[in-house]
């Protein structure tokens, strides 16, 4: 009944080069396919000094995400990405990985927590988990899920983690009884 | 003690305009200039199509933030901006706003909801209200203040909300006692 599923479902120790070939396959995805625990690994994602300080200029005009010169005096002893574009980022790693039928609609986002910087060539990935869906009360053809994403550079360090709520559409309603 | 502080206050019903007047002359705040119940207005920040959809492409390539054709067909019945846009502009004039004294350092966000849709030609303001205080412990230099960012759109509808903790310098500690 989910061909295919399986691809998507991240394993621990799954390199990023084959959920990226898992990923390039995928079919979009529907409320009614998924189920609590399910976890998904993304493709990932280069951060670049440019797009890094591109990002700062336009939203974060702070010293440390703005010069390498004037960020090895600050805190941070040198550039680091601000939290907001991880968040962009994330955002981009877990649209493409889930895929949703027409689209997914946040709700909310709780706990968002930056536990380590993000620096100029670090590679992202984003993991979610899924932890809460119910039927939407006032959409019938949509459903809530809940779900945990963590976003680690290739050290597998923890770079981002938030909880958030979207609004996702189901299937017609034949199958699912 | 804190000559010109009163500029950066708002008050209900100051427009935009007579604060952006306030805004350029600010200097720079540490934590021991603010107070719990303090409240500063931004300036204002106008939304374009045109950075919408690029933000999009970016970050959030969904329908209804990337073609107006296509977004019209979706829930929206037209083009809105990514929530982690709307996020991201609300970055850019808090910071411009508050004006901290070596930067503000994001320590996390909570209860980031989305209440209203962005769409091109609005024009944001964020509010901002001091909730908490407190001097940080493991950075004697440092204080950790708790805040409320409100973010309407120009026809006073509230398009983002969220609560968020950040560190910020201490004044050198002779003033206060």
């Amino acid at each position: 009944m989910e061909p295919a599923t399986h691809l998507r479902i991240a394993q621990p120790g799954v390199m990023t080069h084959e959920c990226s070939l898992a990923i390039t396959a995928m079919k979009e995805h529907y409320f009614d396919d998924l189920k609590v625990g399910d976890r998904f690994e993304s493709e990932s994602l280069n951060v670049t000094e440019k797009q890094l300080i591109e990002f700062a200029h336009k939203f974060d005009p702070q010293m440390f995400h703005l010069s390498r010169k004037a960020a090895e005096r600050t805190i941070f002893k040198g550039l680091v990405a601000s939290g907001w574009h991880t968040a962009a980022m994330t955002m981009r790693l877990f649209v493409r990985t889930l895929n949703f039928a027409e689209a997914v609609i946040g709700l909310g986002v709780d706990e968002l927590r930056w536990p380590n910087e993000v620096r100029p060539g670090d590679v992202l990935t984003v993991e979610t988990e899924i932890i809460h869906l119910r039927p939407s009360r006032s959409r019938p053809g949509y459903g809530i899920i809940r779900l945990r994403n963590l976003t680690t550079n290739q050290r597998g360090e923890i770079v981002q983690t938030m909880l958030a709520s979207a609004m996702v559409r189901r299937r017609e309603q034949q199958s699912k009884g």
